[in-house]
């Protein structure tokens, strides 16, 4: 089977690999589309996100939708050619983390294209079978990826304990920023700013629910919001543009016993912020690893038509042309919310 | 009456200055002992914390004991001659902050000894009888005083919504580290590793019921504890060494689904560290102002014997030798703990 | 001015009173329209609700729309002509639990229509101007009476910390389960269920957004509600009935670490259900209060078209026919939601 | 090997059963001692618990202590010649509620001594590894077993979210009772009322800790306790007596925004209490189902001082005068705490 494997940064080879087997409790899968996310630019570019480094050839890729392929020993909650979105992390099931059920912060998580561990940039890929959610017929494999994503947002929305009628603000409008700003409309937020110094971000903001999506230098529009809410600040500021300016707008802009999320990875791999406005408003930051319990409400939105994950995925490509599709993604170029790998 | 009032960084002058009268509601105090905390020595050195900047000569000192020297019209809560801790800021009672109960971030709030409001380095200062929690026989007026620092330390444990059991460190034995130590233990942590450079206050932290209280440099002492814990780490770390280094040891040691509660103010006026291990351990990262609702914890507290406040006011001056004990605290020589000047 | 005035159980007189003067810091209300409210029945029927009974002539109600008629002294906030919605209850400000920002638990809360406090059943009134909310000139007096009601619904869901993409299902269909419906809606429950064997209620909760609208018997509905889904139970379910029945079917159709909210004022004052039911559920019971901190989110809400308040109004009367209203309320017919008496 | 054997109400049957022999990751264990819980008494006189039915002859008993015997393939955590402590639940792993980590409320958990799983009151039994916790060699079996109730009364005080300094109420000083009484005061209660008309178990409550311990009419009590608090009540009241009566003491002395914690197993199987009186003071009823995530800091509190267990086992019996050791549990003679079957 064609698989796109990272040799070393910028050098992602097209190779033939063979099809692997389905275990037991697990089912083959036919990978449909791939997203890009920012942790896949990460390592294409740099090899490494903060300390975890590429040390052997890797797979990159979590978020696909597929088909069900083939059923390994033991299955009977899937049938071959369901639709399926997928928990792209594996737990362990055993250590204390999981008995507490925060399976997304299991120690031994073996998570899709994340060292050591081969992603899904590949036609076919064996996964345990309840870790494959059923997408109903009106969804596609291309939804079913973006699910992914948008399950960021709905898990950085439920560790803020969001409250219906809660004021937001989401900096960084990509995919994560557009799925927290969904995530919170759903919840309710009762007015929303979104802020991505790109036109097009800000307008699909704007189209997906925004109160107020802006454009311009985010550093005066941070005191713009702070002046414009007299001085109170908003209840919940996403950090999703992965820039350490934007968590320093964040501290700026939040309320009195506000929170900031850090849901953004920021290049380089550091926040700083001044600790006097912090502690004056006793502020409280969160910092988003990935979700958990959040793929099936993803998928019921979309279903439901409450949130619309097709626009996400602005650009296709062929498996042939991974590279640019993350090189894409990287500048940002064109538009691009979600480059899309198309594999099947 | 004899007023502490500082003119510019470092000119602490001793001037003769009229007795106030107390208002409705208000009582006339006779300040007892002050003891002298961080944010007093950040505004006898630098004139300012973070972008709050002293413009008027200002009276110092938010730790305070007093005895009732006389009541205003309508008081009838008090009688001259009560002994009483007191709630060093003032909110307004008015705002939507306030209506929610959350009154130590009042914005409008005035706070002994924070520009521009005058503080209780004087003999005598008027104040909202209801904001005056008397204490019993058996306390001293230092002791008063010593329960402001002691509310903090309550205010932080309460932020972090500890249970009977969590593993709990506590990096810096000042005061306020102290104050959390004995607010922790007091709660049922079921292991308190403290970190402490200055020998004494690691042996006093020992004293105050700490599992583990430790010397040495506290960057290795970090990678210790996340040794020794197998690396899970520790469930709630609370930085009150006022330093970035500490907050960075705190993020370093911290559990998956941890706490890191910021409690010192930190110099210089900025927080930095890695976000890729905030992310991965999905840290929340509190920052903690003053206190609310813990002054009458700590009179119990303190009157039951669970908490020792004598212990903290390792120093004593009297008020015409204020600026000496805050230099004495702003050296961290010889042993002290809490510098308390004593005005009576 | 007119007056209606209950002298004694189904005796309430329209009489003839003097119109008061605002105090410091207070207005003059010219009432415009009074919903009925089932604790309004309850008074009009028993004269008392539990313990808490009528001893003197009172005047009912508390879901009050009010146009501000004159200035008290230092009145700044409101101008003469202003709209309001009306927070009932006026809280102590001094004790405990309004220090904790609880003020509708306030003990010496003074709440209209409740004993020994004159309600709003008359020409005017004086209220605090704090405690009145000015409503945008697209929403009338009648709406600003259900914000009322519809605060109480918010506040249940506030209590229950409903999350985007929980299970609902109301329980009883009046006035107060649509707002309960309403604001769980705009909070983004992902299936609604709403009970009510009134056939013109169920038909309303299903044009407000209800999932599924359900008339017909509450106790086998219970048990399709469990069978429908798979034993698992609906995570939220709110008792806005007044019966017992109604608990109880709560208790039956929860979820497994589900919670019940009882927001119902039942007759007989008494509630009772398995303990062993609650017990394997490991079931949360939260009982409501009124609200607090909530009456502006109906105003936005109502003002943004995210709910309706007008279709509570179903039927209107003259003050002189107060009785009249408050016995349809009392009789269910006719599709009534609401009695409003127009007072002004 | 001896196991005793419930066939039918009050018979009780000792007899001679095949050793089994441990599975893939699982031990045999040497029973050595089991407690005899309110729930064993009501499957020995009744046969049933509500709508849970003995419908097979069952061997009762889930508090239990043992000695590792025997490894069965795959185990590596544990060696022969181990004592420890045991989960008695075994829940699936699988199911939506595990994978929350809601552990104990799992639909298709094993739990001992609940139809249809057997329990401890046998000499061998085989249990998972991984639900057998290791006890310091200080520790005894009979301690052992008494972790299990102990942890119910730390769950209890996990759910209510308990704080340092808040004020407590248990009524009951049963096992159960004194668990929770331990728990909230190695949690940091600031001031605890018992309540049990038993004189030898409130004696032992004022050993454990309680601030005061309180024998008499308990509904007296409870209006004395409300009137005690200047009508404030108190913050968290814990139902450890498994009688209707006590769930109503509690409704009665619990403070506004307060709550009841139903930890009893109350017979008959019905709670009834006052709406108006839970209404109006916003009372959140939990009721506690069994417990998860507590064996451990059972054992380490034990192991550490903080917690007696040892005063527990009031009264022991070799394994043929089970039924006596049952009955003397049913009848709350002789001062017993818990009857303890001594098997090995």
């Amino acid at each position: 089977m064609k698989t796109a494997r990272l040799h070393a940064p910028r050098d992602l080879r097209i190779t033939d690999e063979p099809v692997p087997s389905p275990g037991e409790g697990e089912v083959l899968l036919k990978i449909g589309a791939v997203g890009v996310c920012a942790s896949d630019v990460h390592y294409y570019e740099e090899g490494a996100i903060g300390d975890v480094v590429i040390e052997e050839p890797l797979v990159l890729g979590h978020e696909a939708g597929a088909e069900v392929e083939a059923l390994g020993p033991g299955v009977t909650s899937l049938q071959p050619g369901d639709k399926v979105a997928i928990e792209p992390g594996k737990h362990c099931g055993k250590c204390e983390i999981c008995a507490r059920g925060l399976v997304n912060l299991c120690p031994a998580v073996k998570f899709f294209g994340t060292p050591p561990t081969d992603g899904a940039l590949r036609e076919f890929i064996t996964w345990p079978a309840d870790l494959c959610i059923p997408i109903p017929d009106s969804m596609t494999v291309v939804e079913a990826a973006m699910t992914e994503p948008m399950a960021v947002g709905i898990y950085a929305v439920d560790l803020a304990n969001m409250k219906g009628g809660e004021t937001v603000a989401v900096l960084g409008a990509g995919a994560i920023g557009l799925s927290v700003l969904q995530a919170a409309r759903v919840a309710g937020a009762s007015k929303i700013w979104v802020v991505d110094p790109i036109e097009v971000r800000a307008r699909m903001a704007a189209k997906m629910g925004a109160g107020r999506a802006l454009t311009g230098d985010p550093t005066q529009i941070a005191e713009d919001i702070w002046a414009e809410t007299g001085k109170a600040g908003v209840q919940i500021v996403f950090e999703c543009a992965g820039t350490n300016d934007a968590v320093r707008q964040a501290v700026r802009m939040a309320t009195y016993d506000g929170q900031v999320v850090a849901v953004g990875i920021p290049y380089p791999d550091e926040v700083s912020f001044p600790a006097s406005t912090a502690r004056r408003k006793n502020l409280t930051v969160r910092f988003v690893r990935r979700s958990r319990h959040a793929v099936q409400r993803a998928i019921d939105w979309a279903a439901s038509g409450q949130i619309d994950l097709k626009s996400y995925a602005t650009h296709q490509f062929p498996l042939e042309r991974a590279s640019e599709a993350i090189e894409l993604a990287r500048d940002r170029r064109d538009g691009v919310l979600r480059s899309v790998i198309e594999v099947g």
